[in-house]
């Protein structure tokens, strides 16, 4: 089918404002990813047709049919629809004079029901805009739960009518108008996306104890975290005015964010404000709870009652999970499977994170390794809503959280939406470079601002053959190299580079095909490498001198000389170790290499 | 001085709101660029201080003085400030630990009064953020008026509640509602930079006609034209009624525009159509008026009136330059230096414009060594107001008019305002490159959409590399290759390709400074070039594997076989020859390299 500027998308047999508004996206996507004229001739042009039988209904599933006249799509749902669009974005490619998409049948649901996307918003602020665009990109791969982290010890980041110094004191300015929250809210649901609050509690509340130190377990008073980690502040659990005050602050957040489920974090609670409050304790006693779990469950149990006065699900991290919990929370696990495995078995709906934690800047191979139900037994699986990947801000800024996001977010989405049998990494990488690239075109600025960070820099073009060759180490590589607080920039080497090198990854194929030219154009340019960036440039210098030596051996078919094989393992040994926050990913090929001339030199 | 995330600007002592909001956006761009902690610490930071003793004056002079304890900006009038602040964003650059600006002591002004840039947003059509964009550059580089061709055959871009026809029927829906332009010509003015509107009469109108035939000397109908070129359509000059309605126009179009100049064209007139007329001729025999030349004079004249009625210096191009014309006029010269001084001579003001062409897309190292006092004899220097670059849009979208402007209007810029005697080359080319860096900043898109221009194409990273080593042909390359009109979707690879390729001048450099390792990783990379642009991928390769070899030959010091370096020099030839509307711009490092081999081996 072609695809041309005339390209036109009509639901009108989908009676939906979400299906009708996300054909007018797709017509402004296409056009803006095929760079066509703002003028278009009066020619009849191929498009998509949409339709709908309940345009209501929760069903996601869809059928698409592309073929030279153009693409049919039929759903139940209007969110149907929606998925099958953004399938049908994927489709389009360059042809031979133009553009095209591949004749194609495609029948498509989802395997689970739940696949989020956490944002913390706390760490560090991310206005507006940063949510909505990453909104997009959330459609764009059919995930449709924004979890929203809008609550931690570095800020309450949405304005509260109810207790206005909630954010005018603990949040440095930074949150969000309820007409904002309204405009996400309403942006997210006709992308068929639901938003999920979260008011961290009883722990993880020094931004609220600023405005209102009554809440606390110890007198105050408080200044908003600048560091991250765990802190002593929690929530008073035994007196009636802190429920109070959940009770009318839920209330107001109830009805601002209308999702039936609400999380309440309950993660790493630290007890030593209750272990020192008399008063605490002597209200632990009264009520027999032994421990500060048995209090921390008290609170829960009080907390999902005025939540279920609201109409609200409760949700919380794995800690909440405790005996006495009504059966009717659901469980988000971080700490691992095996726990979430336990709720389920206990009958608890559960959603995994554990292994889909992104500002860990792991590969996206190791958490498309990571499957929901991995672990859970036969009879539990039902009660597994899903998934959801977590991006924990410390690290990140509105100018680098896309790029700590996305890609690797496609992987894990593909994880919650497509069989559990599709697992092939190579594929899933190609794939993933491709969607990476579309995302452009739905407004990220994961690969649009890279160029600009570095520039900032310095270092011109070799500050990016080296920033191209290394790999931003996450938040365990980080937190030794500074004194990290909120306050620190996010401006420099390690910020810009990427979680995931592409273009090393790029290089590992072509050792794979003995793609030798290929290899002596990237070991070349390291060799040449020369910017200020000491001493990592030089450590790319010697990984491509290596892989030029190399590469010589290979084609001459000469053998190595003794030893120098494992020689050069203990260089790249060396200079693999992190440096300035960053780990030379290049040197992964260059091992390769080495590991093809030991084979054959034991083959001889 | 250190620029930190607490830099402030103050420009309290400059009583003028030009200078206030100046200050505002010099934080946000520092703070941009450094990539700054949305939240910073209350310690004391370094900041610069602005002062104007006449702030309404139109003197652009400043003086800046940057030290350790701060920058100290003093000048004249507000715009000297406006000024001053664009040279302080220029000197941030990284530093040890963060970013700095050098110490300084700068006393600058500006060589010309008049240093423009025309754009224009008739042949593509350009939604007001480009305009605005490419405003905010405009500053950055210290040019003060937009010359803003606005009418044209293929669109009139403004809305008329007089005439409304003109808007609505002769630009596809794509015009500035009065709105817009008001805010255009704000945002300009808070920018020290002067609109001038041009409508260009009596030729090239036909889109004016599509909505008033009655203006033309031919009955119509008529269309928008989608072809560019010298038209048949003009204006009837013999009918009252075609001043009546130009009297209208200019009246309400002159209080939208309150910049006292007036553009009204005046270009390639096709007198056909006059020709033709009966009634045109009578009129013409009536009026003594002997040649078509004369009658455009006649008409000029009538308009001039017109102008000067509602308050107007008249501008034109070169043909408005006749005798009979007031001597208030100034005449734009876009045929060249030599009827610039001709018109100098007789007394009226005078742009230069030949030699500025943008949209030729040459080196700006060719705009560079273009003066617009060349030519003019001393005692009518003082009569060349300055110089204007000119963006015909014939082959720019909104997505590609940045990256034809920018970065060699910054060299133009300088040209405009610095001395005369600043001619350095290399320099430029250096300072060229970092501005336009900087100009990210700023919020052009001519950098961060290149790779997606590429993406859309396929090819994956072998076509960033191809596109790297080409240069996009201008105007004329464009002509014979397909038949464009405006309906033509402008997203191949001359569109994402650069008029000048910074990486080719770089390795140029290399060449220069026989930097072997950096040519050898180029050309590496070039002779492994492999994408489905052929044959131009298949010359890259080839100019690659020709510079891979000489480079061994000047490294083992053998001289070249009998013939080589001719043989390789008439291969050089036959792929530098224009390919896909692109030159090669590889070639040219190759060529000077095989010219070294040929020097050595004469002294051999």
């Amino acid at each position: 089918m072609a695809i041309t500027a005339g390209f036109h998308a009509s639901a009108a047999a989908c009676q939906d404002s979400r299906a009708q508004d996300a054909a007018r996206r797709l017509e402004a996507r296409i056009h803006r990813q095929g760079g066509f004229s703002a003028v278009t001739s009066h020619d009849p042009q191929t498009g998509l047709t949409a339709a709908c039988s309940e345009p209501a209904a929760e069903d996601e599933s869809y059928q698409l049919d592309v073929g030279p006249d153009g693409a049919k799509l039929t759903a139940r749902s209007a969110i149907g629809v929606l998925r099958g669009m953004e399938t049908f974005a994927q489709l389009m490619e360059p042809s031979a004079d133009g553009f095209s998409a591949a004749a194609i049948h495609v029948e498509d649901h989802p395997r689970f029901a739940w696949r989020g996307l956490m944002l913390d918003v706390s760490r560090h602020w991310m206005p507006v805009e940063v949510v909505l665009r990453n909104l997009d990109a959330m459609a764009a791969v059919k995930l449709n739960v924004l979890h929203w982290h809008l609550s931690d010890d570095q800020g309450f980041r949405v304005e509260s009518k109810v207790y206005p110094k909630l954010h005018e004191l603990g949040s440095d300015g930074h949150y969000y108008t309820q007409q904002q929250v309204r405009e996400v809210v309403a942006y997210a649901a006709a992308r068929g996306i639901r938003v999920v609050p979260e008011f961290d509690i009883p722990g993880h509340t020094t931004s609220w104890f600023v405005g209102y130190p009554e809440l606390a377990s110890a007198p105050g008073p408080y200044q908003i975290e600048r560091r991250w980690g765990i802190f002593e502040p929690a929530m008073d659990p035994s007196r009636e005015s802190t429920y109070q005050f959940l009770d009318g602050l839920l209330g107001e957040m109830a009805v601002l964010f209308p999702d039936r489920y609400f999380h309440i974090g309950g993660d790493e609670v630290e007890d030593k404000q209750w272990k020192a409050s008399p008063a605490i304790q002597t209200f632990a006693r009264q009520h027999r709870l032994a421990t500060s779990e048995q209090i921390q469950t008290y609170f829960n149990q009080r907390v999902q009652a005025l939540l279920q006065k609201h109409g609200k699900v409760m949700v919380g991290w794995d800690e909440v999970f405790a005996p006495g919990l009504a059966k009717d929370a659901v469980i988000q696990s971080w700490r691992g499977a095996a726990s979430l495995a336990a709720a389920a078995k206990q009958g608890y709906r559960g959603i995994l994170s554990s292994g889909y934690y992104l500002d860990h800047l792991k590969p996206a191979s190791l958490h498309y390794a990571v499957d929901p139900l991995a672990g859970v037994p036969e009879e539990a699986a039902s009660r597994i809503l899903g998934g959801e990947a977590c991006m924990w801000s410390e690290y990140v800024s509105p100018e680098t959280v896309d790029s700590r996001i996305w890609p690797r977010m496609a992987a894990i989405a593909e994880r919650f939406w497509s069989a559990r049998e599709v697992t092939d990494v190579n594929s899933m990488y190609m794939r993933m470079e491709a969607v990476s690239r579309g995302l452009d075109w739905v407004g990220l600025q994961h690969r649009t601002n890279y160029q600009g960070m570095l520039d900032r820099l310095g270092g011109g073009a070799g500050l990016r053959i080296l920033a191209d060759a290394v790999e931003a180490l996450g938040i365990e590589g980080r937190r030794d190299e500074r004194k990290y607080t909120s306050l620190v920039d996010l401006n420099r080497l390690v910020d810009a580079a990427r979680p995931e090198s592409e273009s090393v990854f790029h290089l590992e194929q072509a050792v794979r095909r003995s793609d030798l030219p290929t290899l002596r154009a990237a070991f070349s340019a390291w060799a040449a490498n020369d910017t200020p960036f000491q001493p990592l440039s030089k450590s790319l210098a010697t990984a491509g001198g290596i892989g030029l030596r190399a590469l010589a051996m290979l084609e001459s078919g000469k053998p190595a000389p003794e030893n120098w094989i494992a020689e050069q393992q203990h260089i790249l040994n060396t200079i693999s170790k992190p440096q300035s926050e960053v780990v030379l990913a290049a040197v992964r090929p260059v091992r390769m290499l080495l590991e093809n001339l030991g084979t054959r030199a034991e083959r001889h």
